[in-house]
């Protein structure tokens, strides 16, 4: 057993001592220590402010891209946001003991279905400091003890983070080993992927590449997430004008998520009516786009479209750029989706019932729309209040997780003393 | 790319084409197609026997065991009761479609979460033919394309099974490849493991070595199935004729399935007066007895106990063996249970009330019984009509698993042109 793994199954073996104790807590116990915990936030600001200057620093100094930075970067106003986020979590429903199903056999045993904590969660996740908090909190909510390793670029805000979030679990009398971070090089990660039966779930977050390497690398049940390969299909019963605002609301309105679109495709019947301004008015809008060559064919002048490539169609951009393609009909646009979407988020503009009705049936995805921008495939969109991730896999949960979806269950059965005949 | 690879690749994507044909049957083709599979079973009958008896004297010669040659053995009987079982599931409601919650978001977007086929299922199983038909018939129900990949001791068997139930679907105007069988050796169950992104999910089924092979091997999604080190716990607040009877039925009613116990666990105020009694019962029913030394002392004459080692207690014996320990609280069984459980069931025999709530909320299991047989985890026993495997993982599934078990779910979105603001 190597140093890391040692290390890594004394601090998992710690979390599950934890979320013995957390499994038991009822709802006011975790509320009133959620409120806590965002107390201690909100007190710990200045603290969180100079370590994250550290942080940002560093990144600076290494070069890093103005995205990651605004990503990594906590002023005192995101500190109470990232504090507030936690007061909402107190706000929702408790998952823990809700009854799924249940019935009384005809032997009279009484059998239920009832949701219970999954015990040890680990998250993989890149240098965004927000998402220790909601991990924290949302763990905290559905009874499980974390185990979180954030991209290395934010360790010091990390570990002020989880340093303030442990001294408020004990300072409620709860276990400290509720939250844990992970630290260390990549073998300490590997013993994390590996430590079947003490990590109850792994959810990594992030780009394609970290959740493939969790993926492939993992023993422990693995939950995808995130990664929004997202299409906007225009049919030939599209009414123009919500296609337009769609199109652009899908690519635009936020373009570094895993619900944004990366790709239109759009009916050969209404393309020389749609293209030519969707065009124009996405470039206004500064999007970089890529199109075949019946694309690049209408769009006007001074509006340039590159060579759409297969990689183009493949990619998440998560940027301000666009794939486009002409296609022939319904099936070629479905055809298009299978090869290259990857299970998020699917969309086509129609007025045509049947169009709609093949889409929803036909697409296989996380979450199939008619007539709806991309970007409402998210947990506070759907009214669940809190986010984990957004599932792109068809295990456990699919589309936007939140606190259930960090649940397992059990079956209760209770009898006076039945045995099988 | 290897041979088996290639093999197993085509093959895969034969499922996904006709997986995408299945997802799409209503109800009423899926159970006219299983009624006629199972006349194609019934008509089949001479054939199929007569494969078996081949399979059967392969196992003869190789000194395969007598309790794997019963199961591998299908005579006239078996066959129309494997028959029968698939127009039970034809009488079973189709998971598919339904609509689990749903809601119309305050900007007048219409979301609901559906059930789906999962796509492509590979199933891996020991030399028991009738997990042929039942899994190719849990498939078609559940509108999912199966691979499966049975013992190689049935090999004949499973192959005249399957040509029967391809070419019955065939005659309904089905496509063949929603059942294929997959041939060749390790390397082919190792493309199997590997066939990412063709294979949505993998169940294993079979003793624990096979389970764990599955586990550590694979990139696709695996539910764990079966692994069942049950215990049964005598409480000090015990009804001890409710006890012997629990206790007896749930080791000797039929020893060689998952859910019978493995291990008794007496409170020491009690032991006295139960075990002498609940001991000799067992050991007159054929049971082999492992006991620590307190249970060994409590033997009476005549009746062995042999000494109990870790491994003991560890044991999924399968068989008429049992082990036994005394124990100083319902805490010491909780942590036995905690060092030795496989979290399939777990039961307490107790009148007392807080001794059974504590149980039922502190034993981590798939099933936590009170006074009831460890017997009745079992998805036909549950009313589910049909079981494919029982979970032992927390991720998806977790104890019986049946037709539900075997979909995934969509969100459907549905607007008139929202976009997010």
């Amino acid at each position: 057993m190597s140093d890391s793994t040692a290390v890594v199954r004394d601090l998992a073996q710690r979390a599950r001592t934890a979320s013995r104790h957390l499994a038991l807590l009822t709802r006011a116990d975790k509320d009133a220590a959620l409120l806590a915990l965002a107390d201690a936030v909100d007190a710990a600001t200045d603290r969180v402010v100079a370590a994250n200057a550290e942080d940002l620093q560093r990144g600076r100094e290494g070069g890093m891209a103005a995205g990651l930075l605004d990503r990594l970067a906590l002023d005192a106003d995101r500190v109470a946001a990232v504090a507030q986020a936690l007061r909402d979590v107190a706000g929702l429903p408790d998952p823990v003991g809700e009854v799924v199903r249940g019935s009384t056999l005809a032997n009279g045993l009484q059998i239920r279905q009832v949701r219970v904590p999954m015990g040890v969660i680990g998250m993989i996740y890149e240098a965004r400091p927000n998402v220790t908090v909601d991990a924290a909190g949302l763990g905290l909510k559905s009874g499980n003890a974390m185990i979180l390793r954030g991209g290395s670029a934010a360790a010091s805000t990390n570990r002020t983070l989880v340093d303030t979030l442990r001294s408020a679990l004990a300072a409620q009398g709860l276990p400290q080993d509720a939250v844990q971070l992970l630290e260390g090089g990549h073998d300490a990660v590997t013993a994390l992927m590996t430590a079947r039966g003490l990590v109850d779930l792994l959810i990594p977050r992030g780009g394609a590449g970290l959740i493939r390497a969790v993926v492939l690398e993992s023993t422990v049940p693995v939950i995808e997430t995130g990664v929004g390969n997202c299409h906007v299909y225009v049919d030939a019963a599209a009414d123009l004008g919500k296609a337009l605002a769609i199109t652009v609301n899908s690519k635009t309105h936020r373009p570094s998520v895993c619900n944004s679109a990366e790709s239109l495709l759009v009916h050969r019947e209404v393309a020389e009516q749609f293209l030519p301004k969707a065009l124009a008015e996405l470039a206004g809008a500064g999007v970089v786009l890529h199109g075949d060559p019946a694309t690049a064919q209408l769009a006007t002048e001074g509006i340039e479209v590159l060579p759409a490539t297969d990689e183009d169609f493949d990619a998440e951009y998560l940027d301000l750029q666009m794939s486009v393609a002409v296609v022939d009909d319904i099936d070629a646009a479905m055809e298009h989706v299978r090869r290259h979407g990857s299970g998020h988020t699917e969309a086509i503009v129609t007025e045509d019932r049947g169009a709609a009705r093949r889409w929803t049936a036909e697409v296989d995805a996380a979450a199939v729309m008619v007539n709806a921008s991309t970007r409402f495939t998210d947990g506070g969109e759907f009214g669940f209040g809190a986010e984990i991730g957004i599932s792109t896999q068809k295990l456990h949960a699919r589309g936007p997780m939140a606190l259930p979806e960090l649940t397992t269950t059990k079956w209760v059965v209770e009898g006076d003393g039945q045995i099988r005949g």
